[in-house]
């Protein structure tokens, strides 16, 4: 059986093999693509924090799964390098009783098998394609301050379990330490120390970042059909200010970066954000990378790729704030070109030609 | 880097040349498609009002945006153009701080600069294609009557600004007064008139149209998960004529056209609201469009391509009501071969077999 | 015109051609796709029950149209085909006031006149693939007991008509009393008593199947935006076996399989209520079938292609309760490689794969 995805394989060997016929299209139904006043980008290209980084979304928790297999992420890493991205973030190793590779601590707590051994395939790719590879820890689902707890029991066997499985990878850089939160929250600061020491010690120092998110006014649930805050609802710059001042002043030392979602407050309230993270970031000797969410918050299907100019606008926002690095959650349901969604592919396209790359 | 879209553009040329050529396909893995019985229409062809304008669906609102570039939408016009269309809308130059054109009085007040002039960029198309272009008003996202006061202020200036760079184009052709109402509401009335009036003096005439929705079961917000109205909470047809009676008769000389969304109300109520809806029209001397919505309304994802036979179903009834013209909400997503949700462009080929069309 | 699928079309017919020339891949941009670690099974293949039926989801009711024409529909059969799919059963041959085939009954009680005789088509098909057609009976949409009623009425001509029109194909293979169920509810014994006994003494006893749900913890409706039930309403497995045994005590005689949607409770819960009725059905002398859902229930978009890990538990435990046989809701939109959503062609060839198939 011959499927969508193979004539498309093999339509690119036809049309590399006619490259060098004479062509033959006089007739054909499809116009010939003469510029119009109009096309072109009227802002000056270029002026964003360019991605380099992007999370992998395995364990799914709320983008539906693709379903791909080792062809398709070998080819994903391919269109990632293409762009620039260097650094690839497995967002999770588990979420609840899904795991991304046969953890022998987490099968004997009840998860389930998983078919292939995600880790190892990331790991290789990001081997090959001369990449980066982040680890995400293990994240019970459970809300803090219990599944503090739970988080940095199973944690403690699957920092192990990884460390020794996929160590000696030379792509192998750093830890990502998966649990979200937007505010101060019990067991937070314990459990991020503690994890950050431990895959820190383990690994000869490796770097570990977190990704928190601001309790802005769209900072509402995935899994209803909401996509705001009632008026007021939202946190107050200096409130949230005050709060990760106590946050980063607990975890620093053990936590190298803070990538803060980007998705949750307004285009033009962003600079504000921005600038407070990163004084409170360097006041601990912590790195400021910005999370830049390529998938839309604003429209009523959860979720569906960023249009380019949301994107565009926070990535210069996070430059204008003298961001170290920007990544994006992430690349391959929101921006590939083999995308489920072809509108990612579109924002492959839109994000290239702003950035001067040829694609 | 050779994307998807790419390779499907390589691959006509590939098959265009090789149509030439014996072809080889003897042992091929697709079946030879053979007629089953079943397979041919039921129904009388083309006995629906046929579609000849649509919508352009910028600014994104509800509907998650395709990242389309230049290449895309000049493809756009050209499908479009193919099924018989000649008018493209768009259906708001703006909204809330997002906008289509580089609007000095707009960017001043506050919205985000655009990184294409897509008003350039629709107008050069529709000069190209021999389509006609229709300018859609400013849309400040504020309830009426409070919004009135904004959309008249704004578009103040909107309408001097884009007679001024557009109003040259070929394809110029009228203006959209793009707030939509359901009832009657303080604000509405005047603004309609005192816009619809700026446009008609600046432009020589041009003509002006809106697009109302019916207060039916089906009307209720797009940002959440009911698809209904409880029983009784819809409008009844007398209530809803003795409203639209009052708004066309305040209207009238100011708007030249009104065309109703059709989507709002069940199949089997179309026929009532048409009718009414073009009596009262026709009264004030003001044309009968259908907007005839192309997306499902009754799904749970919203929103996603109709199923044909329900637009079939609303086509009919709008040429068995005698109105003017079928346009639709809109072909980009919901009817385009290219469009990101597959289902569409079956859409465009159920929709050509219906009236006919060799596309 | 040529559309995306017409170039894929084309395409397939260039590749075709082009494997007999000299290769002038040197220098294409895409990665030779070389193997590395980590991309292979690591479960032990073909240990879920093979999906060898699945629903034809016509009438749609909550999964949004593909707008298929009779060459699509062909090409899914072949799809199926190849991966096993020997019965297609048409979920309900009419939903509220929208139909499948030109019903006399149906059409003088309201119901819209579809484009196409859906059933016909499917018939044909199933007849030149050698495949087993099923039908599924109309649906009011209404509630029981009043439904029952209504349905009752309904089908007493539908099931007539229909072995009338349609029984001589040598495809028709059985039917489905399509009313979905996970308690016991009034009305509903009787309901399927007297439409099963009529459908089979009409057709020679041709077998009849039902496909209950389990009111479990995922038991919620697809039109809000809920994804579970709140802790503790969720059904017993005593109070599932309670009622179930009285329903199927009930209608043993009219109904001879009956295959429970396995979706509704989590996939750890499976073995136990897969156990429990298949006991329940053996006693009655009824078959027991899984239908294992393909669409994924834990994501806010409802619905998309299910990760193909959660498919295989649900497969692997059906085989592990000794069932008869697995069908699917359903192929064409959540594993077909021509379905609107991407993921579900993937799904096909991670389905492929584990179970050792050659498409």
């Amino acid at each position: 059986m011959t499927d969508r995805r193979t004539f498309l394989k093999k339509s690119v060997a036809a049309a590399a093999a006619l490259a060098s016929m004479p062509t033959l299209l006089e007739g054909c139904a499809r116009p010939v693509q003469t510029p119009v006043s109009g096309g072109s980008l009227i802002v000056p290209k270029g002026m964003g924090l360019p991605i380099t980084g992007t999370f992998l979304d395995e364990i799914s928790h709320d983008i539906p799964h693709q379903n791909w297999g080792a062809k398709e992420w070998e080819q994903d890493f391919v269109y990632m390098k293409a762009i620039g991205i260097k650094d690839v973030i497995v967002i999770r190793c588990g979420h609840k009783k899904f795991i991304t590779y046969p953890s022998p601590h987490l099968l004997q707590s009840g998860c389930y098998m998983p078919s292939v051994d995600l880790i190892e395939l990331f790991c290789s790719l990001a081997d090959k394609y001369d990449m980066n590879f982040w680890f995400g820890l293990y994240d019970s689902g459970v809300k803090y301050p219990e599944g503090a707890v739970l988080d940095m029991e199973h944690n403690k066997y699957v920092i192990e379990e990884v460390w020794t499985r996929y160590g000696h990878h030379k792509s192998f850089a750093g830890w990502y330490l998966s649990k979200e939160f937007s505010n101060k929250t019990d067991g937070m600061i314990e459990a991020y120390r503690i994890l950050g020491k431990q895959c820190k010690e383990l690994s000869g120092n490796l770097p570990t970042f977190i990704s928190p998110y601001i309790n802005g006014k769209k900072a509402v649930s995935a899994f209803n059909s909401k996509l705001g805050k009632a008026v007021g609802e939202d946190i107050t710059l200096s409130e949230h200010e005050r709060q990760w001042n106590e946050i980063l002043d607990g975890i620093r030392g053990y936590v190298d970066a803070c990538a803060f979602q980007d998705g949750h407050v307004d285009y033009d309230e962003l600079d504000g954000f921005l600038t407070i993270n990163k004084q409170l970031a360097d006041r601990y000797g912590i790195e400021s990378w910005t999370n830049a969410e390529s998938f839309d918050r604003d429209m009523p299907i959860k979720f569906l790729p960023i249009k380019f100019d949301k994107l565009r606008l926070k990535l210069e926002s996070a430059r204008r704030c003298g961001y170290d690095k920007a990544i994006t959650f992430e690349f391959s349901h929101f921006m590939s070109p083999q995308s489920a969604y072809l509108q990612a592919g579109h924002l492959y396209d839109r994000y290239a030609e702003y950035f001067g790359l040829n694609v």
